[in-house]
């Protein structure tokens, strides 16, 4: 069982929670936040453990010299769509009995398996480069909050959206595949096996419950990551010199399904719970980073650990990305929605290119041209361009939990708004609108809207 | 308010419900199931309508005259996949101002209009003629059932998860387009705005919340609907000679884009709530389907009614499917699960081909190998062909009502035992196995599993 399992690992917890949403629970009063959630274990970091971002999304991020036009994709080659049906008798690493889906079954030369998978299915090599599964996921069991089910639903289809826009693969996993891999641990084995699974995908994008897409047209700009095989939100001086664990951000991630990122994942789940020396990394990771205040080793900190201290081994495929919303947070976005959308409304205004009504899937063909008109848009806190991703950092959907600096209110009404404001973007696609981002009434939109 | 608005239209109303699952409830109290059921909106006529399914799903079938391995399309092309950033400055009807996206636009020569669109976008007609948009949904709001939107979520995920293994889009609504067409008529805003938005699909395939995918393998036989636009459960002699209301199901359907099914939503839709008529075709509807014992006018009644008594005009177009479980009742066969994962068991272990491990984006290729060991297997009642979608008729996971005649543990261990079926069969594909039905642990599947 998850909770008992949990309980076992997590006895001695420092309690920063504020009163739980809801209705009263005996479990709730245990002193361990790992006990008394049900939501935590595919939760990320900061999520999981309640934390806030401490750092503004954007604090290091120098102005007008990011040009976003130039990151989107202009790919115009017309590659042949997968072929299903087609598996051919030749063997490919399926059928070698060494290979296994779990992380104990070590791979090697992964990369040259998966090119000789493609080669044996060459309506899949068309495009792999930049084919991208997304992984999502949440716990097996009912949330204790009672909208948190609601709210993970209406988190996933954000995703299913964003993925339907964009011709990507989704994959939502609510098991723990080990169960000694717990709380944010658990992802781990799911890109395991999904890297196993899916020789087709060049990136798989890892995306926790508790963020959404709040501009469904911006693509991922692959181009600017083809050096490297791991792209996470995150600042180099707050790693390296400041040595805080809230460097970067582990909850959003895109990995490339390579050889590296294997072995990457093996020196990073080695300070997972499922491993002899999990306390000895706590310590190890606490002494690194001296700002991390609780005992447990994470993913995330281990993930810093690696960049500072295996430098050499690593941080040069890590690409940490902070001049775009890679995603960002949500005390810093939510408030800022009104303004964009009235940014966004009169662009369109001015441009009929944009105001023009189009088949949702080649929705991608008009975020390319709004690019034009977002030059002076900016990016991050203060300025109005959509921020690409929205983290609910520090609330929790699923347990009900928040950090105390927040009430509920902030947690669940931003969540409402987040959540309305990308539907906006998705429902204007089928002729509708909601007028008002707090409620779920709508409105069909009119011809040539928003012509002056 | 969707409340509201159903309890201002349904105010007399038989009760036929079992104490509601979990903790009492102030609303429930109430004599109207569609006052007190939040979950109304988009759930099918027999979920909605807390019925059950009076008829065997197979009553009329005739054994051995069907030939599943035949109905497997086996297209061996290799079309271009869709090119999502091309959209040229030509007109189309997108440019068209008397061109909307409500039921009350008329639309006319859909069909020329969808082919030129298909024309000027050359990678989309490509497969258009095979391409399929899954669109399902729910209420706006929470579900009143404590475990109500986790199930949803789950059903939801079943669907991704068949639509990732065959390359469908899939489209979750979770909003009143038009506010005076609630339950069961909510869906066909959606649908009509759905046939606008997505020119590119030649088939809208409309599966209730409380339907799943029970066979991940098992593919549509368009070819077999190639002289036809709309697909639904039904069996002709119950609908022409019995004139009985649940002749066929409405909760699945598969419709073309086309202009025949527009103008057959028209004449649908214009039995709903939204119309003047509403009263009138309650009264039709039940004096021409005496077992009807409600007096609203509803959807699946008024389908029914455009077959039998409509016939000339519609009947030849819609495939009434009742050959394989294009839907079937769940208390037909959650008790075949067991029996159906060893007989399958039992193939693998006489089949290497079966066995063998393989990505999971060319699952479809085994299941076309599958079909030639399930000749024997039979199809419907008392055989052991996974069923293609099961449908929790009569259960409602999110209002957590059900029908008297069963038990909450009948329809929630029914859900979680048929949505632990259908997700071995994804999971297998990443190496892991639920051992039991009902619970939500998982092993590593050995190489070669099952291996005699």
């Amino acid at each position: 069982m998850v909770t008992s399992e949990l309980s076992n690992h997590h006895h001695h917890h420092h309690n920063t929670i504020n009163s739980p949403m809801g209705k009263p629970n005996s479990r709730s009063k245990t002193s361990s936040i790992f006990l008394s959630d049900g939501c935590l274990f595919l939760g990320g970091a900061f999520s999981t453990l309640i934390l806030i971002w401490g750092f503004s999304s954007f604090t290091t991020f120098p102005k007008d010299t990011l040009n976003l036009e130039h990151l989107s994709q202009t790919d115009a080659a017309s590659p042949r769509a997968p072929d299903l049906t087609f598996d051919p008798p030749d063997k490919t690493f399926f059928d070698d009995p060494q290979m296994g889906y779990t992380l104990d079954k070590k791979v090697r030369n992964w990369d040259e398996k998966r090119a000789e998978w493609l080669k044996l299915h060459p309506s899949f090599s068309d495009g792999a480069k930049e084919r991208v599964l997304m992984i999502t996921g949440s716990q097996p069991e009912p949330c204790r909050n009672p909208i948190g089910d609601h709210l993970l639903l209406r988190f996933f289809k954000n995703k299913v959206d964003y993925c339907r826009l964009h011709g990507y693969d989704i994959l939502y996993n609510n098991l723990l595949l080990d169960p000694k891999m717990f709380a944010y641990w658990a992802k781990y084995p799911v890109l395991r096996a999904a890297m196993m699974a899916h020789p087709e995908a060049e990136w798989i994008w890892w995306v926790d419950s508790d963020a959404l897409f709040t501009d469904m047209e911006f693509k991922l700009p692959l181009e600017r990551y083809k050096g490297h095989n791991l792209v996470v939100h995150g600042w180099p001086h707050l790693i390296h010199e400041k040595r805080s664990w809230t460097g970067l951000n582990a909850g959003v991630f895109l990995i490339r399904n390579c050889q590296w990122s294997l072995d990457l994942m093996d020196s990073w789940a080695s300070m997972g719970p499922q491993t002899p020396n999990y306390e000895k990394w706590g310590k190890t990771l606490r002494s690194t980073f001296k700002d991390k205040f609780f005992p447990e080793s994470d993913d995330q900190t281990g993930l810093a650990y690696l960049i500072a201290i295996e430098k050499e081994k690593w941080a040069d495929r890590i690409y940490l990305e902070n001049e775009y919303y890679f995603q960002g947070y949500w005390k810093e976005i939510v408030g800022t929605f009104q303004n964009i959308s009235e940014r966004y409304k009169e662009m369109e205004e001015g441009v009929r290119r944009l105001r023009r009504r189009h088949a949702e899937k080649v929705s991608e063909s008009y975020g390319e041209i709004r690019e034009e008109y977002l030059k002076d848009a900016g990016i991050g806190q203060g300025n109005w361009r959509r921020p690409f991703i929205t983290h609910f950092t520090g609330c929790q959907p699923c347990s009900g939990k928040y950090n105390a600096m927040y009430s509920a209110d902030d947690c669940w009404n931003g969540m409402h708004k987040a959540l309305n404001f990308a539907d906006n973007q998705v429902l204007r696609n089928y002729g509708f609108l909601r007028p008002d981002l707090l409620l779920n009434s709508v409105s069909p939109v009119p011809f040539d809207y928003p012509h002056p």
